[in-house]
């Protein structure tokens, strides 16, 4: 790891394995949901790659806690590679198959990814972030602000869309409910 | 806090405020869930004892990083007191009221009870927990064995019982579906 300054070509190189987990994440995700709506597609082709980075490749680059064990990190870490990436696999599943387990695991997966980041940078912040390298450009605002901001956004739109969905099934079976009482 | 040994009246004083908690959450949800289904009478007695806990009490005594802001310990405890104890107020509402979001609040709330409870012994069991006082069986087998027991096995009971419905919620609005097709 660089002391700081200007990024150095492994940085490079891990920018350039991101895109290319995202790109085949992407590619994979749009060919699973070629049957299904917009939202649906945009849903697999994130957990193909959210499945893909938590299963390949951890992040260590801007955070030297990775490194070095610290407690806090090594248990989100647990939670998030075997758990996080088992129900990102799952899902998939439930999606492509229309499981009705499908917005149980979007709701946990999601809450579980937004608890992650929360547990990953609060610590940190609360103590004034010694081990966050924030002196290069490429580690503060392509792996902190970048990679940390999707990781809130899409799990947020996850959770609305689960939220929207459980919402016109409720409203479904209530009608249905009344019309044959 | 003591050093060890046998627990003073400090504890038993504790212990009777839990049990005087216990009784009046699970008074009070029974009292609310009076025309609903012994599962949810059971779900809201337990989500008032909950809420209750969370913002009226907070265990500091079997813990003694509680005591001397770990930022893990308060990174967990925002989350719980603020958005765990809102969360069960809003699911005591939604279940009352029969509302469509009810199983959305429900996995919420239970992943993040089972995720706090992670973060808040993992940390500790991979450093070989020294600030657990486990020297008092008051402590051990009280605090740390029924207390985070009882938050693992309701969060685990509550998560099964919305797997359930929202299967029961799905297979109804599917048969409707192809009926009406």
């Amino acid at each position: 790891m660089e002391a700081g300054g200007a990024p150095g070509p492994a940085a490079g190189a891990s920018l350039l394995l991101c895109a290319a987990l995202l790109a085949a994440g992407s590619a994979l995700g749009l060919w699973l949901g070629r049957a299904r709506g917009a939202a649906d597609r945009g849903a697999l082709a994130w957990l193909c790659y959210d499945a893909l980075v938590h299963l390949v490749l951890e992040y260590g680059k801007a955070d030297a806690r990775w490194l070095h064990s610290d407690p806090t990190i090594v248990s989100v870490e647990i939670l998030t590679v075997v758990l996080a990436g088992s129900l990102a696999l799952l899902l998939i599943y439930a999606i492509v198959k229309e499981k009705y387990y499908r917005h149980f695991l979007q709701v946990t997966l999601c809450v579980c990814e937004l608890y992650g980041g929360w547990m990953t940078f609060l610590p940190q912040w609360i103590v004034g972030s010694p081990s966050l390298d924030t002196s290069s450009w490429v580690y503060l605002w392509i792996y902190m602000g970048f990679f940390n901001g999707v990781w809130v956004l899409v799990p947020g739109l996850l959770l609305w869309q689960s939220w929207v969905e459980l919402k016109k099934m409720h409203h479904k079976e209530t009608s249905v409910r009344k019309k044959f009482r």
